[in-house]
Parts: structure tokens; C-alpha cells; sequence
């Protein structure tokens, strides 16, 4: 009996394996300063925490494959007031973000199809991929300019026959990238040109700094049929852990594929609906003051970062994390060794090493993903800590 | 833009067209029996609906892939009263059984690859396979001797360099055959002579009704390495909403692969392990009244049907479903009439058609599957519609 070559495939995390090494700093009385993971601290709005309480059901049972219709119903609200005109059939209900994207390559990608990423990316856009039998292309961002989306012609030169799609996330994870107006309409030009689906993320949508509103892949004009929507209620309103997403698209096709695999996993969790149904009544003020304090340690850390000799971050435009370049060679190492090897006043840090987001793993080696999930006087002091450690690592 | 020739062969679910039916006979006016869904009527325990009320948390957060090591750590009582000796690490939890199956054929099975199932069998494991390229191979049980389990010969005329697995559902849905002592021990001869997985499916564990202590794949001696146990906690608490099952295997390699998969996902639903955890201690009064309650259904809608002319139905030792042939060529056809064309005294009765759990549809086409999942009087107001229906339909 052998494990699946696929399985084989998967990457495993390479947080997996500092996890366990952050455990052990734990147990011999080291602090741990989470910077490597999206789970934010904030707290959960108080509506959402008290649906909970009022939970009023004999029987827990099944929900229907695609959502409860009055949660998708108030989620048609939510998006009018991004100027997204929806109705409810459009919505699909999935077990949090991750099975959306999973549904959208199950329903548009057959093994061997092509899909093209920017480059970093997320790391489990490539591992559904791979359970998929997808084939991941990446067109490179690079952190000098800011990780700006790349030209047209490094787009054309990744597609093929095979090519199916193009994914983005904007906000990005991992480089808080947002997206321009301009780039958006170079996005949809290629969509279009060559008839390719766009799987567009936008958990991140509530997170931008700009100022300017927010350009969803559902404004773009002309592509309609060929956008999915990936989204998720759990970084706007700080509940990762209920495993509640969407899969929207007008495209009537994709969404009768969707909900064959969505039957086949009979209905998304329960309690969870009810619990983000409660979320989107969230008030203003709450949106407003996670939005500023996520700007307010945004500040904060890239003003530290870029203060530590060596030490290049762009500054994020959106999203809650920052792709910084360090002065070493190899961040896998500096990552463990932090973990492993190093305290400063009984503290360390913890961060993703910058090559689980490249589709090859050889590139990023000198960057890192922080997410600013943290209060600003931990933020402080992991800073320092960071500091400390470069230079004790530099002079090893 | 076309959707993916895997989203093409996935079987639409044959309950999805008639549930548009049942809405519409509903909207009539017409109460609609259904006998169609494996969603019990049972209340869900006193301990789980409290659990609810006593989630005390500020932040939502993800819960670990492979679950709550609490969660992990009370299945480990719970299958010591089954004889079954676990340590928690051996327990991946999973989002439902369903995700338990998908991860199973995701660690084990390649494109290709080949997983014997017994005729019929639960339609979601054939649109789990197509979902991972894998193929189902099928050794028939006949409705004559009750559906018990083919011989050695059956199956290994199904065996090819290709076979990877054999899975079983026991007790079984749809038949509600459970295996017995010496069939066990046949299959475990199997796997072993071919070096095959066992996936099997035990989630009604709790519903058996021969008297004889429940046999699990992991009683079986000689194959620990091979068994991969399939859980939820969806039918014995009655929560099938909540979404938490588990994959339990002795096989460390498999267990790291499935985890991989487990990570993309990122983490099973965190409410619904708070629940799960609290009803492991439901009290045995509990599990006591709801089995006898089941086997009280059982008892009556077995009566009921093998009085009905022409009607043939063996009695299932487990689980809540009867595989029944019905005095009609087609039940396709007529479960469908029996919502659009047939009332009896403004009622009727949903069914689910027996092709939809053979792997080749044109089989089954006599028989239907029935879940007993509605209280005696209103079982025995279905029998009388169904026996109606079955005289007007024969009669048109």
C-alpha cells in the first residue's frame, strides 16, 4: 500500500514544521510572538457571538447544499452596498473560503488544465491545485516594485492551449497588495481576450488604505461569465475558525457544476451560517475601528521594519500582511533558528519563510510574510526582537 | 469557457430534480412524507443544544486541522466502550464524513486508481471518486438474500493492478444490511492477500439490531495498517449540520498525508467540534430510547411494506434505511408521479429511486430506498400512501 502520488505532491506546510519548534520554545518560557499566521486578534462583533446564545433549534440538521437562502439573501445586501448587484441563486454557500477555491478548479480545471497565479501567492492555491491535478504557471511579482501586477506580456507568455484561468487576490495575500483601476482593466482585458476564467479572492475587501473604493472583479465590464468570486467571512469579521465562504458568479454553468460537488458534501456547517447571517448586521463603527487599527499597526510595523538596517518592506495598500525582504540568505534557516537558537529578554518570534509562497520554492528565500495580527505594543516588541535576532544571526 | 469534463461526469443528484417536485406538491397544498433523506426527526441531546448556549469565546478563531485535541481526546472514550484501543493522534477530524471520504481517496487514490464498492452503495463515494479521477468498480449484493456480502470470488474478479481499496459502509446505507462475524473476516482476507486500504464507514455504528456486539474494521486482526475508519457524529446525536466527522487510521504515512490535505483546508467547523465534544456524553438513556426507537420503526414499516401486494422488502439489521423493490418498472418514474401526479388524502410520499446507488444507473430501477426517519404515525400514513400510489399508478 502506498500513499497517492498526489499526496506525495502536496507541500506540506512549512509552518507545520516551525509550529512544532514554537511549541517547544513555549515550553521552555519563551514568548512567541505570532507574526506568521492570518488569524487575527481582534474580537468577534458582539452580534455574531451572541447569535450563538440564541441558537433555537431541536434538531441540528442538515442545511441546504447551497446555504440557508436567508443568509444569501442578506449577503445580496452586503454586496449592494459595494455597488455588486446580485440575487441570492447567485451565492453559494462553501465551508469557508478554501472549499470555495476548491470548487471553483473541481468545476473549471481538468487534470493537466493551467492556471496562472501571481507570484507570491498564497500557498494553498497551489495545493488545491495539486488535488486537483491543475497545473499552477505564476507570472512574478517583485518586491522592488511593490509587487505590482506585471504587463500584459508576462501574462501572454505563461498561456497556453491548456490555460483555463487566472487567479487573483486583492487584497493580496501575501504582499497586501490592492489592485489598481488600471490593473483591474488589464486583468479583465486578458480575461477576456483569451476566454479565461477569473477566480478572484476578495476576503481581504474590507482592509484597503488607499482611500479609494474598492475595485471588485464584479465591475469589471465584459468578463460577467467569467468571474468567480471567492469570499469569506472570517477575516472581515474575525471568525476564521466557523468555516463560512462563498462562491458567486453569474455564470449559470459553473454554479450547476459547483452544486454537484456541493451535494456530494451535503450542506455547509450549520451553526456557522447562522453565526455570519448575524455577522453582516456588524455596525459601521465596528468595520471603522478594526479598519483604522489595522492601519494604525500597518504604520507602525512598516515604520519599525524599514528602520532595521537591511531590512525592504513596501508598504501594503490592503490586507493585514507584509512580504519584508531580510538581510539573510536564507529565511527557512533564520526562521527556525529564531525559533530554535534565539530569546532576547525571554522572547522570540515566529514568521512564514518566504518560499511557501512561491511555486518555486527556491525564490523568496530572503523574504518573509508578517501578518499585523497583533497589538501595536506587541507589535513593539516584536520588532525589537527582530532586530536583535538579525544581527545575533548575522554575526553567528 | 467550458466546465471541467470532472464537473460533467459528476451525477447530478436524482433527489435534487425531485426535491423541485416535492416544492411544488408542497405549495399545492400536498404534505409530502419524506422517506427520502437520511435526516432523522430525533432531537438532538439536551448536552450538545446547551453546549451551544455556553460558547465562551471573544474570538472565533481557526481551530487546529486535525481538530480539538479535547475532541480527539473523548472519541478516544468513545471507542474504548466499542473495544477499539486509539490514541488521539491516530484521530484526524474531519467536516463530516463526507470530507473523511474525500481525504481517504485524496491520500490513497490516484487518477486511475481503483476502489471496490458492494452494490448498491451510497451514491456520494462514486461522485467522491470522480471528484479525484478515481475509478469504482462494483460487486453486486442482491435484494433475494438480503444484500449480503458476495463472495471472495465476486471480488476478486473485480481485483486488477490497479485496485488500491475496498470500501464498506457498516452498517450499510442504503440497505441496512450489517455484516456479519464470518463476512468480516472475509473481507479483512481480502485486503490482506491483496495489500488493499479498507475504508470503512461506520457511522451507524449505534444502529444495530441483531443483538451481537458491533464488529468494526479495527477489530479485524492482520490489517491495522490498512484500515482507514470513516466517523461522523451526524446520525447517533442527530446532528448532521454541524459538520464533524472523523478519519482515524493506524497508518502514519496516511495519516501525514491526509493532513496535508487537512492544512489546505485549513480547519474543521469550531462550534461544531464544541458540540461534538459535548455529546459524547449523552447519556446512554439517550441512545437507548433512540435505538429502540429506530428499531420500533423498523419493526412497523417492515410489516407495513411486506403487506403491501407485490412488494419486497428484507429486514435491515442496522442503520435506519430499507432497500425495497416495488411492484413497478421504473421507480425513477414513480417517485416522481407519485409528487406530481398522486395525492391520497392531500398527502404523498417522497422516495429516493433505487438507480441512484447503483453504479450502473439501469440497475436498482425497481427498487427504492427509504429512510425511517418519521414517527410511527406518520410512517404509517406513508405506507397507506404508498400503497394507494402503487394501486393508482399500476392502474393509469
Amino acid at each position: 500500500m502506498k500513499i497517492s502520488q498526489r499526496a506525495t505532491a502536496m507541500p506540506s506546510s512549512p509552518i507545520r514544521k516551525l509550529a512544532g519548534y514554537a511549541e517547544k520554545a513555549k515550553r521552555r518560557g519563551i514568548r512567541v510572538y505570532h507574526l506568521n499566521i492570518g488569524q487575527p486578534d481582534i474580537k468577534t462583533p458582539e452580534c455574531a457571538l451572541e447569535a450563538i446564545k440564541h441558537v433555537d433549534r431541536e434538531v441540528l440538521e442538515y442545511s441546504p447544499s447551497q446555504g440557508f437562502s436567508s443568509l444569501r439573501a442578506k449577503l445580496v445586501s452586503y454586496y449592494a452596498n459595494y455597488g455588486i448587484n446580485l440575487n441570492p441563486d447567485e451565492i453559494i454557500i462553501t465551508s469557508g473560503g478554501s472549499e470555495a477555491v476548491m470548487f471553483a478548479y473541481m468545476a473549471c480545471l481538468d487534470p493537466g488544465d493551467e492556471i496562472i497565479v501571481t507570484d507570491p501567492s498564497y500557498a494553498n492555491y497551489m495545493a488545491f491545485a495539486i488535488s486537483c491535478g491543475a497545473v499552477v504557471k505564476s507570472v512574478r511579482t517583485s518586491i522592488d516594485d511593490g509587487f505590482r501586477l506585471p504587463s500584459v506580456e508576462k501574462f501572454e507568455e505563461q498561456i497556453t492551449p491548456r490555460t483555463k484561468a487566472i487567479l487573483i487576490c486583492n487584497p493580496n495575500n501575501p504582499t497586501g497588495y490592492l489592485y489598481t483601476a488600471s490593473e483591474m482593466r488589464r486583468i479583465r482585458d486578458i480575461v477576456k481576450k483569451h476566454g479565461l476564467y477569473l477566480f478572484s479572492d476578495e476576503v481581504y475587501r474590507e482592509f484597503i488604505y488607499t482611500g479609494e473604493p474598492y475595485i471588485s472583479a464584479f465591475h469589471l465590464e465584459g468578463i460577467e461569465e467569467n468571474v468567480i468570486l471567492i469570499d469569506s467571512v472570517s477575516k472581515r469579521y474575525s471568525e476564521c475558525g466557523i468555516r463560512v465562504g462563498a462562491l458567486i458568479t453569474r455564470n449559470a454553468a459553473v454554479r450547476e457544476a459547483v452544486m454537484k460537488f456541493c451535494q456530494a458534501r451535503l450542506s455547509p456547517p450549520l451553526v456557522g451560517q447562522i453565526i455570519a447571517e448575524a455577522s453582516i448586521s456588524t455596525p459601521q463603527e465596528y468595520m471603522s475601528a478594526v479598519h483604522d487599527e489595522y492601519r494604525s499597526r500597518r504604520d507602525f510595523l512598516l515604520d519599525g521594519l524599514n528602520r532595521i538596517p537591511g531590512v525592504k518592506a513596501p508598504v501594503p495598500t490592503g490586507a493585514f500582511y507584509v512580504m519584508a525582504e531580510l538581510p539573510v540568505d536564507d529565511t527557512d534557516d533564520f526562521c527556525r533558528w529564531c525559533l530554535t537558537d534565539f530569546e532576547y529578554k525571554g522572547a522570540t518570534v515566529m514568521m512564514a519563510p518566504g518560499s511557501g509562497f512561491y511555486t518555486d520554492p527556491s525564490e523568496g528565500r530572503r523574504q518573509v510574510r508578517m501578518a499585523y495580527v497583533l497589538n501595536r505594543k506587541d507589535l513593539g516588541s516584536a520588532l525589537e526582537v527582530l532586530s536583535r535576532a538579525l544581527e545575533a544571526y548575522n554575526k553567528r
